[in-house]
């Protein structure tokens, strides 16, 4: 096959074969078609976009660039769980116990953290000893062990997603809805859990600015799946300011200890019960009995167990006390009194990077006690002097001044009550 | 400059600045720029499009990317001529001893022939001894000596479009206009002639099918030459079949020196002439004193001695009977009587080229000697058993047979006479 032949094809908007899409996959993988013929496909999928048949031949392909795990053959019942990233976003944490406490077993796979966005398993590397799995039967153990496991994305999974991954990063094709759906769906493929609960991030903090953005990006995520075979369930929640209040790992794992005992952020329970819910329906649960199950698991306290569970299922210490702790700390307080108008998620975000949070390039050292932790909510009255915000870090020499700054700056304090908004904005069968 | 953000804007359909266009040229050029995001760039703009500002930009930016001749500043009425490529075009080798007889200097730089076009510097090759000028002192010297040089494109001369034209040829994105027209435009800047005659081909034997489509190339072209301060003129002529009856390097000399003797082919002579026409009114004649001055220069023999001076000028022996000469042949006939109803240009193009007359790869050894003449046009009636075209050759050895097929399907035969088509379709001032 001629590659140039098939990259015009593209170019001229007419639909590939199968056979075409594969060559292209196949290529990427082994090295065989060069990278400036990689780059010129990414280019012409991004502006001429790909048919539903396109983008399913794509998942496919890459899916099986690398090892298909099929959990689901020794776990009928597994879910598997994917956020398309934002702040403060401490869901994972919180679902992987509070299901396995209600019997359903979960399977999340995840890459390291980059951007404003903390990455799940950078958050539960702040436990000590906890190592994720990076193969198939070092995920069926901890699966057997604690009907939970954290795994890697390692070169075994979709190598072809990270060949082209690292080209779109460089080449501006990133934002193709063809491309986010193939990179995110053959992981999930790869992975061969038989139902997965989407949560697709819409808002100023998120890649989807607008509702019709990530409505269409769930869509064609759902599409996929069901095409694949697998049960399927979207939501469609706001990211504009973050979703829970911690911002960093240590503190993350903190927030979702206080989920699991009852008395965690309202909004963060809430995230994490509406995708917990759909992840019973798919496994057969009606509404009012996936409700019943959830609340009795956290009333009598089995969601809290699975925690500890997990963890040492994982290699690592459950003992909260041996969380690491920041040296370094500081309080923003309000500089009047007022509501709180916005607070910018995405600027929040990268303060707590700022901190030692998170990467700002692939192989930053993270801080694992460093975080930020909002302490008001859009639409809170506060009163001049009010603390707004608390700092935590350890390595880095930081001004305080500036952090006080960019805090103040991504937290706006107003005369108005801002109009309250919704945080699932839609929800997709 | 960040040039993933270029990109994005480009993908975006956003207008690049000047500033932009040049950091993606100038990274072109040294290397600074992966191929990947160059080939990204690059569909970008096929399907994107340029302004004819950017396009602007891009011409300068890849002209000054290299040596800039500037050889208008010495021969104020320096003359250069090109064509996008036809089969059987020998006007290079008419046009500049026509224009330098009447006293016109002419410049033209060619690379070496690919495809199913031969390469003017292929069949000046054909001449021993016969060395382009590579250098702008060599290029002023033979000026000086002859009024015409010919030059060979060297990596000293626009180098960003020989990084640009690689990558575009693998990455499917040579059809871009603005492309095309800047790879063009970027050399003939380099050159510094302050004179163009364009001749944009059109049809199957093109680059550009339709006339709309070869008349958009023309304009494009015209404007950037224009914008940078050259006196142009455009011809838009047919490319169905081939232009002159010769196809091949020796036997296109033969035929050049049997127009500048006043007995060549009609229809090579009628588009050698509507081209000369243009350049002597680009340096003043009117009309009627430059077709005048064209026929006192053929008829008096100047024109015939000015090929024995640039060829003299050159290093060649202008000798004919030096010329190479093919020691196969093969003769095909008409398999019955009738109309030609169509020569395939493209097809004869290529069969030229097994002779060993082409390149089908860079690289490839070119046989002087080798030569396809057709000797038929369109419209003439032939009987079963006439000649319809002679081939020639040396150093291969070939199939007659299936050369005979090859020939015979390139030459229609049938009952009806087509209806006759203009040559010259259209010209713009």
């Amino acid at each position: 096959m001629n590659f140039v032949e098939v990259i015009a094809k593209k170019r001229d908007g007419q639909e590939l074969s199968r056979e075409e899409v594969w060559h292209f996959v196949r290529g990427a993988t082994d090295g065989s078609i060069a990278d400036a013929q990689l780059a010129a496909m990414l280019m012409a999928i991004c502006l001429r976009g790909a048919s539903p048949r396109e983008t399913q031949y794509l998942v496919e392909a890459m899916a099986t660039s690398g090892q298909l795990w099929e959990l689901a053959r020794d776990f009928p019942e597994l879910v598997d769980k994917h956020s398309t990233g934002g702040v403060g976003d401490t869901v994972s944490l919180v679902f992987a116990p509070w299901l396995a406490a209600c019997g359903v077993p979960v399977a999340m796979m995840a890459g390291a953290g980059l951007g404003h966005t903390q990455g799940t398993l950078d958050k539960l590397a702040a436990v000590p000893g906890f190592v994720p799995a990076a193969q198939r039967e070092e995920a069926l153990l901890r699966l057997q062990r604690c009907g939970v496991v954290f795994a890697r994305q390692s070169e075994v999974i979709a190598p072809a997603d990270r060949v082209l991954y690292a080209l779109r990063d460089v080449t501006a094709t990133v934002p193709s809805l063809p491309l986010i759906v193939s990179s995110i769906m053959s992981k999930k493929l790869a992975v061969g859990a038989g139902k997965l609960v989407l949560d697709v991030k819409c808002g100023r903090g998120a890649f989807r600015k607008t509702l019709e953005e990530a409505r269409e990006l769930a869509q064609a995520l759902v599409a996929v799946a069901k095409q694949a075979g697998v049960a399927v369930r979207a939501v469609v929640s706001a990211m504009d300011e973050p979703l829970g209040p911690a911002l960093g790992c240590a503190e993350e794992v903190r927030e979702a200890l206080a989920c699991l005992e009852g008395h965690g952020d309202a909004r963060l329970m809430e995230l994490s019960q509406t995708l917990a819910l759909h992840a019973l329906q798919l496994v057969g649960k009606s509404p009012v009995q996936a409700k019943q199950e959830l609340q009795q698991a956290l009333a009598s306290g089995r969601a809290r167990q699975a925690w500890d569970d997990l963890v040492r299922a994982h290699g690592g210490d459950p003992d909260p006390r041996v969380l690491p702790r920041s040296q370094q700390s500081l309080e923003v307080v309000s500089p009047c009194s007022g509501f709180v108008t916005a607070l910018d998620g995405e600027a929040l975000g990268w303060t707590a990077v700022s901190l030692g949070a998170g990467r700002r390039f692939p192989g930053d050292e993270v801080d694992w006690s460093a975080f930020l932790r909002v302490l008001v909510r859009c639409g809170d009255w506060v009163e001049e002097g009010q603390p707004l915000a608390r700092l935590g870090w350890t390595a880095r020499s930081l001004d305080p001044e500036a952090l006080m700054v960019r805090v103040r700056q991504a937290i706006t304090v107003g005369p108005t009550a801002p109009s309250p908004t919704p945080l699932v904005l839609q929800e997709l069968l």
